[in-house]
């Protein structure tokens, strides 16, 4: 499979979505002020934004919600509250995790929401529930996104088989979440084929959801881009859990669609970025996100080391070298 | 041109150097304590580390010895206090500038040195006078390279001329420096093949010196290293003008070759990356650094906006947009 687009190009198929909330909500448990959603949501309208994400539609039975900021439940007068009837061409999404919502009362009619689509996120073990998730978003009336996490660690034929079952399904696209950090463009690019594969097949989108644990989320985002991947996720600024994710402002520098506007977002972030930082929000890389990213593991090692200050990075490497014995 | 090695594979071919005095003196003015020239030196060992560069040779008439830490001039001296005779498997380097060394009498033979390795920095004009400099030091025994500085720039054609003089000359290395931080990683394999063609030529071996304003600077140095690129810069946590480098910590995270060891590296950052931060050396991505690479531009603006506090991204992109009419 060849490069889809040269340097100077620009395919109108490409769809932005800011997943800053939903990302960076796992940084500060989704306690946003509400001048910041709004701020961030006019922000991605000047910036040509396509999706904006706004946290997670969690179950109130499994997470009390006196625990967490409303995004982690987005709750649809929590919405309208910031986009009212959100009359603009920026669509809304809404992630859903696999077991972790309850969609069958929490999900209501498309035509009675402000919501487009719902993102369901699952591992590849719970593939059936996820198509379960799927088909009622689906008939719900919702383009809907599977979002395969931790992708780095999956057995081949087992992606192959939930590949070719999602394909079959009636998800509008199929994610590749790289949700350790760990892959080299390289390795984005073979995944890459795979999912394009399937999506040439069965006539499904393609995004990428990258960590920066290595410095490459940014990277491998246009190396996926470059082959044909279309869906693309960045936050500001990379806010997201652990090293974060791509940087948007990396991103709209990059793509020459002139409906993507880097200004508005500029501003977005010097008047918030240092000051949700200061306010105690950490993320972005750092040495401990590194090894774990390197090692392929889960980054929650990594994320108690900073949270708690500890230190001895060489004692830590050591330890997670163990885990992968 | 295909990708030469798999990313389980290594290639005995690689030469890793440490540039972090030379480019990250350029952050302090040169000011860095012996101990941690010394701690730097052992670290370099102990990972298997190729080169370590120690720093400039700057003429000492064109620039005032008072107003600089002695690593801007690297006196022989100044580097036998580190290393003694240097009786290990590392070598070193000296970086000397077109037009800024006095060569003549500053570059004694390498019998008498400590030094093994000149790299001869220059533009594509100057090209002619970074010959003679590399024939000189090539009579007086040392290996040599040529870093052609600010390629994203460079004229095509100018460029095909420049490479094919160098190729005739008795340089040993040639190497692509990304002086701006502007360069993707498409366009670096575009570069790195080209390179590449002239080093199978003429024999000569293929470097990469990439800066971190768009967060690639590890990304397009794995890209050129998947290619055949073969002598890579990289920097203690990227430590380095503006954005920086390539993390050496990244590199070496991601060698395959059991000869390199990040476990060393990592004690080395803990003990002195935040202390050197601490003490206002200030180094990085950050946004208006984001700016210029984007932009293809000299970072000076963007080193100035940030030492002097300034605020106002979006003037500031405006301004550099201008430039570019």
């Amino acid at each position: 499979m060849g490069k889809k687009g040269e340097l100077v190009s620009f395919r109108p198929d490409i769809k932005v979505l800011d997943a800053t909330i939903r990302d960076g909500g796992l940084v500060n448990n989704f306690y946003f002020e509400d001048s910041f959603i709004r701020s961030l949501y006019e922000t991605n309208l000047k910036a040509g934004v396509d999706y904006m994400e706004f946290g997670y539609r969690a179950s109130k039975t499994l997470f009390d919600p006196d625990k967490f900021g409303k995004w982690k439940f987005c709750d649809e007068n929590s919405i309208r509250d910031i986009v009212g009837e959100n009359d603009t061409d920026m669509k809304i999404s809404v992630m859903a995790d696999v077991g972790r919502t309850d969609f069958k009362t929490d999900i209501i009619d498309r035509k009675d929401s402000v919501v487009d689509m719902y993102r369901i996120a699952t591992y590849l073990n719970t593939i059936p529930s996820a198509i379960e998730m799927i088909e009622y978003c689906n008939k719900k009336g919702y383009e809907t996104t599977v979002n395969i996490m931790a992708i780095s660690n999956a057995n081949g034929s087992d992606l192959d088989t939930a590949l070719d079952i999602l394909g079959r399904s009636c998800v509008d696209c199929i994610y590749i979440v790289d949700s350790y950090g760990s892959l080299y463009p390289e390795q984005t690019a073979a995944l890459a084929e795979k999912y394009l594969e399937i999506g040439d097949k069965y006539g499904k989108q393609i995004g990428i959801h990258a960590h920066n644990n290595q410095q490459l989320a940014f990277a491998n985002t246009i190396e996926a881009l470059s082959l044909g991947v279309n869906y693309l996720d960045a936050t500001v600024s990379g806010m997201g859990r652990g090293a974060g994710n791509c940087y948007m402002e990396l991103l709209l520098g990059f793509l020459k669609n002139p409906k993507y506007n880097l200004t508005p977002l500029l501003e977005f972030i010097e008047d918030n970025v240092q000051k949700l930082r200061d306010s105690g929000a950490v993320w972005g890389y750092d040495v401990p996100y590194l090894l774990t990213g390197r090692l392929n593991q889960h980054p929650r090692a990594a994320i108690e080391f900073i949270k708690e200050h500890k230190t001895g990075y060489a004692n830590m490497y050591l330890e997670l070298l163990e885990n992968n014995i």
